[in-house]
């Protein structure tokens, strides 16, 4: 498969800062094969993209895609009633084939907004891995396990582990530092390291997770986790509202990637993470919906618009998470969150063609001054016209 | 003009509470007439409403709809620099023909996606005006002053004045306490009386234009435009971050409506309004986009998520502005706001068709647990697909 998007507007990624220019991009075979900016060559299949932006895939590095079930079930209630009335109980009568079809659902909104790669962490992952599949985004699938669900987690990583291929990877996930014991957390790191895989692991979320670890283990969840050895292999904390100065250090030398997830935390009114510290000490931070039961949708160009308000009114400082940097951790930044960051997430020759193709045709798009601050504050998920994943076209409107 | 919006679920918007229901509304030369739960009259229009949810029209009360022409020019920078190198120069350049096309962006914009009706405040409001007049928005339109404006905008009050319809209502907009003397903001309130209007004003936007009131006057800004009368008559204050509880005082005992921006608050890292003890305190709270150049969009469901979820982090309570507050607080509260209380922002026999039919089969309002919750979590603007304003058609998808 060969083809040219000839005439759009493109918005590469690369490392020399926010640019953009006209150009043609050449996909073959499922990887972008040249980038141009003038004359593109004669290629059959055409797609035209006047009027239009080409982005990379945005990448959701942290949900619960089967959740879409519960979106708009449990809303405006105190935390604790949300998890033990509405959300926990739900969730203990859900079948695989249930969570199945919310992820056929979740990935349908996903795709259509244009994220092309998404890590989700659950229970019966191997349900989500059949959803994967049939839809063909990329996903990193992450079977999770609390303590008395260790047996059926077990089985559930086999499970997902035969779905691995080019466009799925599987990680472990604990679930969190007071959901695991020690002894379990340990498993988990033992089965990753067995399995060769990295993990994934809500980290102090809320402030209450903070004081019951504290109180539990005289340690941050961030230094117990750590002193676990959960972060000896690549791993993903979503979250990490509740940080100080110390865990942020740990993250950063143990090369933690950290998950974002301001509209879940806003809503959920767990705090809001020190992005702008994070970014400032050089750790990696990409973004994530989290599930459709706490934000309400899966759509990252709203979590993009509001990391980057939610950083500056956190920092006090207007210039704070500018547009540019919100939009690597929603691409680049999310890229190497799952350790593809030299083959996914930019517009550059050999990297996967995870495409997405946006219409800047909208009134909310004009005047178009500054196509990656448009990106950032302006687009929406409905000017998503076109989506490929490894080249493949998964959405057309 | 008769016609029946049929087989729809309709969010009234009524005082008992959050509730929706199945039924059809009829309109009669622009209002509507009736609302039925079971059998519905034979009318020879007929709108079908299936798989769609009706609502009253959204309210935005603080917008400056020409800034649109700044859209996504000037982000990312630190307030002075936005005001004083990128805002204010280009605006002096202004010509009222330029913030004719601006408002005709805007409008259309805000009429695509669900607003009926607009608060805008700005210099040239005149041009703004016939732009208004031309696309059948309701709007509430402000001429702006401030002190080395005065002789511009009395010629701009007198012409704004002579568009006063059904559809225009005018105010004065004294710009703020500290842009304006003493002795121009009482002509503002001399003219406003003279003229029969009320006033619009930004109050407390940001911790420096409180300390510079204190400082100058010895007054919060609250306390200072208290003294000087401003509050004597209906005004909406826009903004209302830095405020402390005597000044809620004052504006409940004067009635002053807050008009309330989280979104760019937050992008101008000014600060965030303690909403929640607003509506403790019984005030009346709408909600605007403000412009376009601090936003970045003029999208108003954008704004009643952002407000949900900022409300319930500042208030550290999940439970805080639950999504049935936020809905009125754009439509209800925001006819309240501007003395339309009783003839707008409800789905009830005498009120003004105002009506936005919005789609609900994405994958985004699935499942549809509840409509409220959807619509202030989960709906896009691109979702609107039929809007009335006073029972005429003003757009359609």
């Amino acid at each position: 498969m060969r083809f040219l998007i000839n005439n759009v507007l493109i918005i590469p990624m690369t490392d020399d800062g926010p640019r953009w220019f006209a150009g043609s991009v050449l996909v073959e075979d499922g990887v972008i094969a040249e980038v141009f900016r003038g004359d593109a060559p004669q290629v059959d299949k055409v797609v035209d993209g006047t009027g239009k932006l080409l982005m990379p895939g945005l990448i959701n590095t942290h949900t619960h895609v089967a959740m879409t079930l519960m979106r708009n079930m449990a809303d405006d209630v105190p935390l604790m009633e949300w998890l033990h009335e509405r959300v926990w109980p739900f969730e203990s009568k859900l079948t695989p084939q249930d969570i199945y079809v919310g992820a056929r659902l979740g990935i349908a909104e996903m795709l259509m907004g244009g994220t092309t790669t998404m890590v989700d962490m659950y229970w019966h992952e191997a349900a989500v891995a059949r959803a994967v599949e049939e839809t063909g985004i990329r996903a990193v699938l992450c079977p999770c396990f609390i303590d008395d669900r260790m047996g059926e987690f077990e089985t559930d990583l086999a499970e997902t582990l035969s779905f691995k291929n080019e466009l799925i990877q599987v990680r472990v996930a604990p679930h969190a530092a007071y959901s695991c014991s020690a002894e379990n957390l340990r498993r988990g790191v033992q089965l990753a390291e067995k399995h060769n895989v990295g993990l994934h692991v809500h980290v102090s979320e809320t402030r209450d997770e903070q004081e019951i670890v504290r109180n539990r283990f005289g340690k941050t969840p961030v230094g117990y986790l750590n002193s676990l050895g959960v972060f000896d292999l690549p791993t993903i904390a979503a979250h990490c509202v509740h940080v100080n100065g110390e865990d942020m250090e740990i993250l950063k030398a143990k090369n933690v990637s950290v998950a974002h997830n301001p509209q879940s935390n806003m809503k959920l009114a767990s705090g809001a993470a020190p992005v702008a510290q994070m970014l400032e000490r050089g750790l990696n931070v990409s973004l994530g919906t989290d599930g459709a039961a706490s934000n309400n949708d899966l759509d990252m160009w709203d979590e993009m618009r509001t990391a980057a308000l939610l950083g500056k009114l956190t920092a006090g400082d207007p210039a704070a998470l500018p547009a540019w940097e919100v939009l690597r951790m929603a691409t680049v930044d999310g890229a190497k969150a799952i350790g593809a960051g030299g083959k996914l997430g930019r517009i550059k020759a050999g990297y996967a063609a995870d495409l997405i193709l946006v219409d800047t045709t909208g009134p909310h798009w004009q005047p178009l001054h500054d196509p990656v601050s448009a990106a950032v504050y302006s687009a929406k998920s409905s000017d998503v016209c076109a989506v490929w994943v490894a080249g493949r076209q998964r959405f057309i409107r």
